[in-house]
């Protein structure tokens, strides 16, 4: 595997526990439709023993973008913390087996493999119980030149800041890739996770994010914005580059002034949102870092997303830009 | 829980690892597409680094049938070896939370819990390359009265007979039945399975089964014969009651010199076949429990295989029947 991969992303490493359950029981724990919630282990052993059969997969937002964009075809590398057990091995093969070069070893103490219970309602929407485990360890001392290299691009995602030293490993990453000339690209995560770390996250999109992808509730919670207008008059003073995604209104791709308008492709059969974002993400980078146009890159995201919605699961499918005609 | 729930499985506890992969990959690793082959550590091992990314699920035949029989709506329990690792964890809560008795305790030592690598080709084939792990330390000492109990059926898999005390333990547990007025059913798992253990299943099923639940290629291996007519004459001799599945062809129940024909429904879009006859079983005996006719219990087992084909996994959802016409 070559030190300089196109992309490498540095998240939390999770196993998602999926069930279908009805709205009663998210009633049932208190939890908001949509949600993600993080939860300690007590929480996570008392959840797991109400909740009904579920199918482990790996998972973890930016994870589940870095192996869609090996999926893809690109080249990847990641760090990631889990533990040396089963769901840790779980996760680990699951990257390793698409040529991501995991770039942190299994953790032999300490906290288990996070977990995430994806709770599934009848209308293909998501509710996240995340216990965070061995991810809360990940720290300033794994990121180094030796673990971040040299690739074209890094990818943060917001739930890091969840962690300890987060922040801090976050700048690290970023000062590290500036000196490669490395671009660096963060996701918002959730609209939450950016309301938890607004000052932190305002500062890291000014002096250290190229590229931010994001869905419209979390710019607008980084900006206090309310509207898709008032966002995009607010983007003008800002130098990123920003992939926003609307659900059904589709996305949009914002460089200052420049605005690039997606439309989204109709799906009937929503099966489950789960990683809707992660996937256009997945498409817009490898697009990116392949040079296509921002269009394309539009276009490739779009067709990722609407892909994972139809099944059950948040990472997507080898090969799925193979024959994609992107006019 | 009840003591005398209306189906308790004995049988092989195994943590399902789905794939899927082309049949260049079978070819690599010798696998004969469909088959099932037992494999030891260090070859799950070499399977698993080869495989790509899988989705774990709780699994193993007769498991599938118990879970999907309590999905249904009917009282179920269960014996088979789990360690107290994370996949075991995962196989037990699966069961539990549909209500089903776990009447064994995870063990703390010993081999890891079983798991089955499921590699499902484009055509929805499975072939299963299975790691025994825990189940092969399920022995005569767990098979007790406290722990059979006395339910209105228990159900065998055959694959039982390639533990170590397999054989003994099945008849210990046929004793047991016995002695309650409980009936004695037995699943033939597969054919090589029962070419395996042709002696000893043709001894049970005259001896000691009441009810077996096969495919006709389980059924022609047992008997040595070649045809549906054939096998049909041949089991004029037999008092047992036979459920046996034929794929697009149906299902035949069969008792003595009655027949009871059952078409199969058409199906356009075949996701994944595991499971089709574990799910048939599942609603054979949910209807037979419940003292339906012969002819609403192939219906019933029908509908069950129907739908498992069209989904990626072996369980049934709950409450398939539940609005279910029979006629």
């Amino acid at each position: 595997m070559t030190n300089s991969p196109q992309l490498l992303g540095i998240s939390n490493a999770i196993v998602d526990v999926l069930a279908h359950v009805d709205d009663d029981f998210l009633q049932l724990i208190g939890a908001e439709p949509g949600s993600m919630t993080l939860i300690d282990k007590a929480q996570a052993r008392a959840l797991y023993s109400q909740m009904g059969p579920a199918t482990e997969m790996s998972g973890g937002s930016v994870a589940n973008t870095v192996a869609g964009f090996a999926n893809l075809g690109g080249t990847a590398a990641y760090i990631g913390k889990v533990k040396a057990d089963q769901l840790g091995t779980i996760f680990n093969h699951d990257m390793r087996s698409l040529g991501v070069d995991i770039r942190l070893v299994a953790a032999e103490d300490g906290a288990p493999t996070a977990r995430s219970h994806v709770l599934i309602t009848g209308d293909g929407q998501r509710t996240m119980q995340t216990y965070l485990g061995a991810c809360l360890e990940l720290c300033l001392a794994d990121i180094t030149k030796t673990t971040v290299g040299a690739p074209k691009a890094i990818l943060l995602e917001g739930y890091v800041w969840d962690i300890a030293e987060g922040p801090a490993l976050a700048k690290k990453a970023a000062a590290i890739a500036k000196a490669n000339g490395t671009t660096v690209a963060l996701s918002l995560s959730d609209s939450f996770c950016v309301e938890r770390h607004q000052d932190s996250f305002m500062e890291f999109v000014r002096e250290d994010a190229d590229i931010i992808v994001a869905d419209e509730e979390e710019v607008y919670a980084l900006l206090g914005t309310r509207t898709i207008d008032g966002t995009l008059a607010a983007l003008r003073d800002f130098d990123n580059l920003f992939a926003i995604t609307r659900s059904e209104h589709g996305s949009v791709i914002v460089h200052g002034n420049t605005h690039i308008t997606q439309a989204a492709t109709r799906v009937d059969n929503v099966v489950d949102t789960t990683g809707a974002g992660d996937a256009y993400s997945a498409g817009f980078l490898y697009g990116w870092a392949n040079d296509q146009s921002l269009e394309v890159c539009a276009k490739y995201g779009t067709h990722c997303a609407t892909m994972v919605i139809q099944q059950l699961g948040a990472r997507i499918e080898p090969g799925l830009l193979d024959n994609f005609e992107s006019v």
